[in-house]
């Protein structure tokens, strides 16, 4: 069987998980949860028989940070974008760099994913509907009425564990969601897509032709330097971003979901990186040097100072040079409102 | 009418306010509630035509901040205790020092008061009994049902807002404290005696024979150097340490209690100190850099750091060198349990 290409993307700032997560140092390249950076963990469980050598698209800024990760792979390659501009043209160059019958799964780099079996599982079932020309997306079984993700409904069934895609829908109100939730045909959209690199190019020049041409060319043009791949600056950065989402997979007709339970979380806020932590009994976890007395929920994160606490219930503390942040988790999504976030 | 001795106490580490306050910088030394030390506030609250200069008893690790807030003083004194023996023995240094008529007035320098005017009429009532041969203490009027404080039952009327006590009682528990509150006959103790120093050394002399001699021996064979008075080591060091309550008030029979509604507070722990606060609409209030966001009852104190909070309600959050401290305020009385303030 043809091995998977795995297809990473480095990109955005996220201010989220500010003050650990900053424009200069952002949410990929900390460890966050375990030991490893999530970028790694993402490199990690794309690695086996069963996986090409990763392709890594990132901006300028994260180069160093990348090429110092990958220090001790044997074989990769860093695609680095002229300039940002979403995930359509992200995925584009990536496509335009592989042989066009090579299967492709791309995966953001800033996830964490708590059951590698079933990732595979789901991963293979994707892989071999992709390798019949469909575009599939990997769909996270909801456990909540989320109203931070989009949803995709499923369609009819294609075999064992696959749906035609029904519908993509945008991030829904929360009455929407429990609707969604109580229906069990609805998936959260994951962002991790599968699909031959030859495939994504047609539909790209099918729905948006500016953007794939550019893209060849782009690559076609540029030049490789060690380990990192420089696509030509024009025609690409002429493109306007667009999301994968938006550019393809919502106008594709052979689009697929494959619903998956593996502990999946897009670390989008405190409250879900400390939801990703090994809890001990009283669901408190820490980083660094920390004592909690009659603490309930509480997660502490220091990069040097000790942080001591007492009676809280459900609050994330973060300690991160000169910056400290006390907030309720379920104020967390505010943390993106604060001044320090907004580097002010 | 003869002026009143201010005699102000120094004493005591304190854990209760770390990581603030620290066994190298304690309590009275900070900048707790407004502009000026806890230290300078009791010197500013007893200046004026009604006192003369003041007497400050301290041990010899807090002479270097007391001579560095008095640089400006034109007339005061530091007797420098060759031990650290509790209230009792710190008092009789004091009054061995003044003239036995002198009428002193006996002050923690770590109180906070917020009501001057009511402060200074209930000593002016206190100062007169005591220049009748009275050992006077100030009892606060209780604004709840508080079990960490001593308190004073009031017997017989003295005249206009002054009564005999009739007895002393240890710190209660809740439903005593609750029945204490009822009854409104009960003050807390506040730790503020007036009497005269010769009457103080009198019933030292009955009721503590040997403390008194080695306090009075102490003093007569000291040397003053500039401000700084030393009492001789020898026989004071000896002296077994003891309260200023139990040694002399709780035996003494003519021991008064001057009830009194002042704003006062020990400032006991980080709740007492947060509500000793001026705070904003919302009950919040800071030192230092904070942005707080969705917060109630909520107190933010840093050295440095910039401290962001967000949802919080009644949450105490101290930033302080290689220390963070976040304590719900009903907590706050177990930042003693901490490891950081037992200096481990």
């Amino acid at each position: 069987m043809n091995k998977i290409h795995p297809v990473i993307l480095c990109g955005g700032g996220g201010t989220r998980l500010w003050p650990k997560s900053r424009a200069s140092h952002p949410k990929p390249f900390h460890r966050l949860v375990g030991d490893a950076t999530l970028f790694e963990q993402t490199l990690d469980r794309l690695q086996g028989e069963r996986f090409a050598a990763p392709l890594i698209v990132a901006g300028e800024a994260h180069v160093d940070l990348i090429c110092a990760s990958m220090r001790e792979s044997p074989s990769w390659e860093l695609v680095v974008e002229p300039a940002a501009r979403n995930t359509a043209p992200a995925i584009a160059l990536a496509a335009a760099r592989l042989d066009p019958k090579a299967v492709m799964v791309v995966c953001p780099s800033d996830h964490h994913i708590a059951d590698l079996p079933e990732f595979h599982a789901a991963i293979a079932r994707a892989a071999e509907l992709a390798g019949s020309g469909w575009l599939v997306t990997l769909g996270i079984n909801p456990t909540g009425p989320e109203t931070g993700f989009g949803y995709i409904e499923r369609g009819a069934a294609l075999g064992e564990g696959a749906f035609k895609v029904q519908r993509f829908v945008e991030k829904p109100d929360l009455a929407t969601a429990e609707r969604f939730l109580e229906s069990g045909t609805f998936s959260w959209n994951s962002g991790i897509f599968l699909f031959e690199a030859g495939v994504f190019l047609e539909q790209l020049a099918l729905h948006r032709p500016a953007m794939a041409q550019a893209a060849r060319r782009s690559v076609a043009e540029g030049g490789l330097e060690a380990n990192l791949f420089h696509p030509a600056a024009f025609p690409f950065a002429e493109i306007e971003g667009e999301s994968v989402d938006y550019a393809v997979m919502e106008h594709a007709e052979r689009v697929a979901v494959v619903p998956v339970s593996m502990g999946w979380s897009d670390i989008g806020n405190w409250q879900a990186l400390r939801d990703a932590q090994v809890a001990d009994a009283n669901g408190n976890a820490s980083q660094g040097q920390a004592e909690l007395i009659d603490c309930e929920g509480v997660f502490a994160v220091s990069d040097g100072p000790r942080i001591s606490a007492i009676g809280l219930e459900d609050v994330i503390i973060v300690v991160d040079g000169d910056e400290v942040l006390v907030t309720s988790a379920k104020h967390a999504q505010k943390v993106g409102q604060l001044k320090g976030a907004k580097g002010q």
